[in-house]
């Protein structure tokens, strides 16, 4: 593909687009979402296993919180391989697999549905492209509508298949209707913030490690920030629970090793106050995008839009640090619109 | 606790252990996991959770392909902030949950497992002390008869966790002896190679990120090298599965990021050529440890004493990481012993 604009416009503009994508979305709620989420009240799954890789993983590591919490059904993360290269045909019947992929072309997501589906489970696609192999080889497909996606690192895809996956989830559960004007509002909110943070990105110019960190639905946040800086800034950035954190990896952390945190408002913002403290003693710096008072503790950081429900939370929590990621490779003279050593589709076997 | 022996006393002992404590194990079979095993059978699961925190979680990983594989059981790994923080209830019967725990601890597995015992679900705690809380609240108990292990950075309690769970699931599903003979055989063989790995690790005494890698039941050996790097070292250390490696975080790599590979013989192993020929691409400056032929593409490494199933690898493959951590912290300056930030028995909720 010849590239005629300037370093990282792709991404800016996928960036920008999200709120709209998200309306987009929820007027659709009735096509592709209603049928699946239809077919997957009348299977009564007991279990339901997640497929994803990259960007994908985190958005199916979001809709496991939902999962778990909000269904109240147990749920697991796929290991591919072992449909893959291990050839196993595990014994799924009562259970829903749910595979999301960008592009819907990983051959590996594409065999471990279809491994799924010949053992017995009911199989939702989740891409966003309609005549993927994935999309074709699953029972229901649900088309995320984030419109063709051109950076390699992804961006508007990203949350538009977590909304997808919680208006899809909700629908199951009859768990009424989400926020959506409250939600894409205060998206717009963020995306125009664009300028603070490009701002706040200065003092990352030089920084080669990054930890970041969050608990409950916002983990999804940090695992997702951690990819953005590695894809587009060639740096180490390391994603833990901030459970996870206490539990060994916080010995690397002090002055010199920026933490990126997400606080948001409700449960799994207070439980990263114990992290806080540790943090603290470890002195380190914290930028922090969350509640009012998460914020407040912090080195620096953006204040999220009140009145979000917190399962809604990562949707917004993660465009400052798309916008992060985006500002530090331009300032570092990258073009994170084309990442060395990648291509926008990704096959692994 | 006064401490009068010298730096990295402490985990230089307990990893010379390991194949004493395997032995140990294997001789105590009839006892705890014969028991648990039977207890397993007759219930008959037809899901799998596991819980787990820090090093513990990257043996919960390996029992996860286990039973994908061989037992052919749907798995997941419990976030376990759902039934705490979120105070989540599943619907657990059927489900047998296995939490693993060195100290059996940690209130927030004993919370969940207390959770999922009154949701249904048959519990099994794997911990190295008997009289835990962990151990207290689950159906059954297994000692991993590690012994007391009082350096911070576990090592003979990890291989004592993936020794017992092997043979758990493998009393569990009827699959035969494992050969317990060659296996310490071949972990002797390794813990004597440690001044090789001393003579390696120099090369590693400036380097601040590292990248390890695997694919299949090894992931989980990618994930606790790189958890003993940054506890014992204070580097960046981040373990992708090969395939998720390829899905984006290739990008950071470049001659400047030490790769840490494993590569066993057997379908893990093989699976690993498409990563070599990507890292290849990128420059990347690889350690191996594995078979013959992945050791004389890399860098450097360190051969697998040959004829050790592939599912028992990951016992053996950790014992050069586990020196490579000592070595590299030592030759810092640290002492591996007692980590900066962090104590034994880590608390979360």
């Amino acid at each position: 593909m010849t590239k005629t604009t300037s370093p990282g416009a792709m991404m800016t503009a996928e960036i920008a687009q999200q709120a709209a994508v998200w309306r987009r979305i929820a007027d659709a709620i009735d096509n592709d979402i209603a049928r699946a989420a239809a077919s997957a009240k009348k299977y009564c799954p007991r279990f339901v296993l997640l497929t994803a890789r990259g960007t994908s993983d985190h958005a199916a590591l979001y809709a496991k919180y939902l999962i778990e919490i909000r269904l109240g059904l147990p749920c697991g993360l796929v290991s591919p391989s072992t449909m893959t290269a291990y050839s196993s045909k595990p014994e799924l019947k009562d259970v829903l697999m749910l595979s999301i992929s960008q592009s819907g072309g990983s051959p590996d997501l594409v065999r471990s549905l279809e491994v799924a589906r010949s053992s017995g489970a009911l199989t939702i696609a989740v891409t966003n492209k309609d005549d993927s192999p994935l999309a074709l080889a699953a029972h229901e497909h649900v088309d995320v509508l984030a419109g063709p996606e051109r950076a390699v690192a992804a961006t508007k895809s990203y949350t538009a298949e977590l909304l997808t996956l919680h208006l899809l989830l909700s629908a199951v559960s009859d768990l009424g209707d989400a926020p959506i004007d409250r939600l894409c509002d205060a998206g717009e909110q963020l995306i125009n913030n664009d300028a603070e943070v490009e701002l706040l990105a200065q003092r990352y110019r030089f920084a080669s490690r990054f930890v970041t960190t969050a608990r409950g639905y916002s983990y999804a946040t940090a695992r997702e920030s951690a990819l953005k800086l590695m894809e587009t800034c060639y740096v180490s950035a390391q994603a833990f629970s901030g459970a996870d954190l206490l539990h060994g990896p916080l010995a690397m952390i002090d002055q010199h090793v920026p933490v990126l945190m997400t606080a948001s408002a409700g449960i799994g913002g207070a439980a990263m106050r114990q992290v806080t403290a540790r943090l603290a003693g470890r002195h380190a710096d914290v930028f922090c995008v969350g509640n009012t008072e998460a914020v407040a503790a912090a080195k620096s950081g953006i204040v999220l839009p009140p009145g979000i429900p917190e399962e809604l939370s990562p949707l917004l929590e993660i465009i400052p640090f798309q916008q992060l990621a985006l500002h530090t490779a331009l300032a570092r003279g990258e073009d994170p619109d084309a990442p060395r050593g990648l291509s926008k589709v990704t096959e692994t076997l």
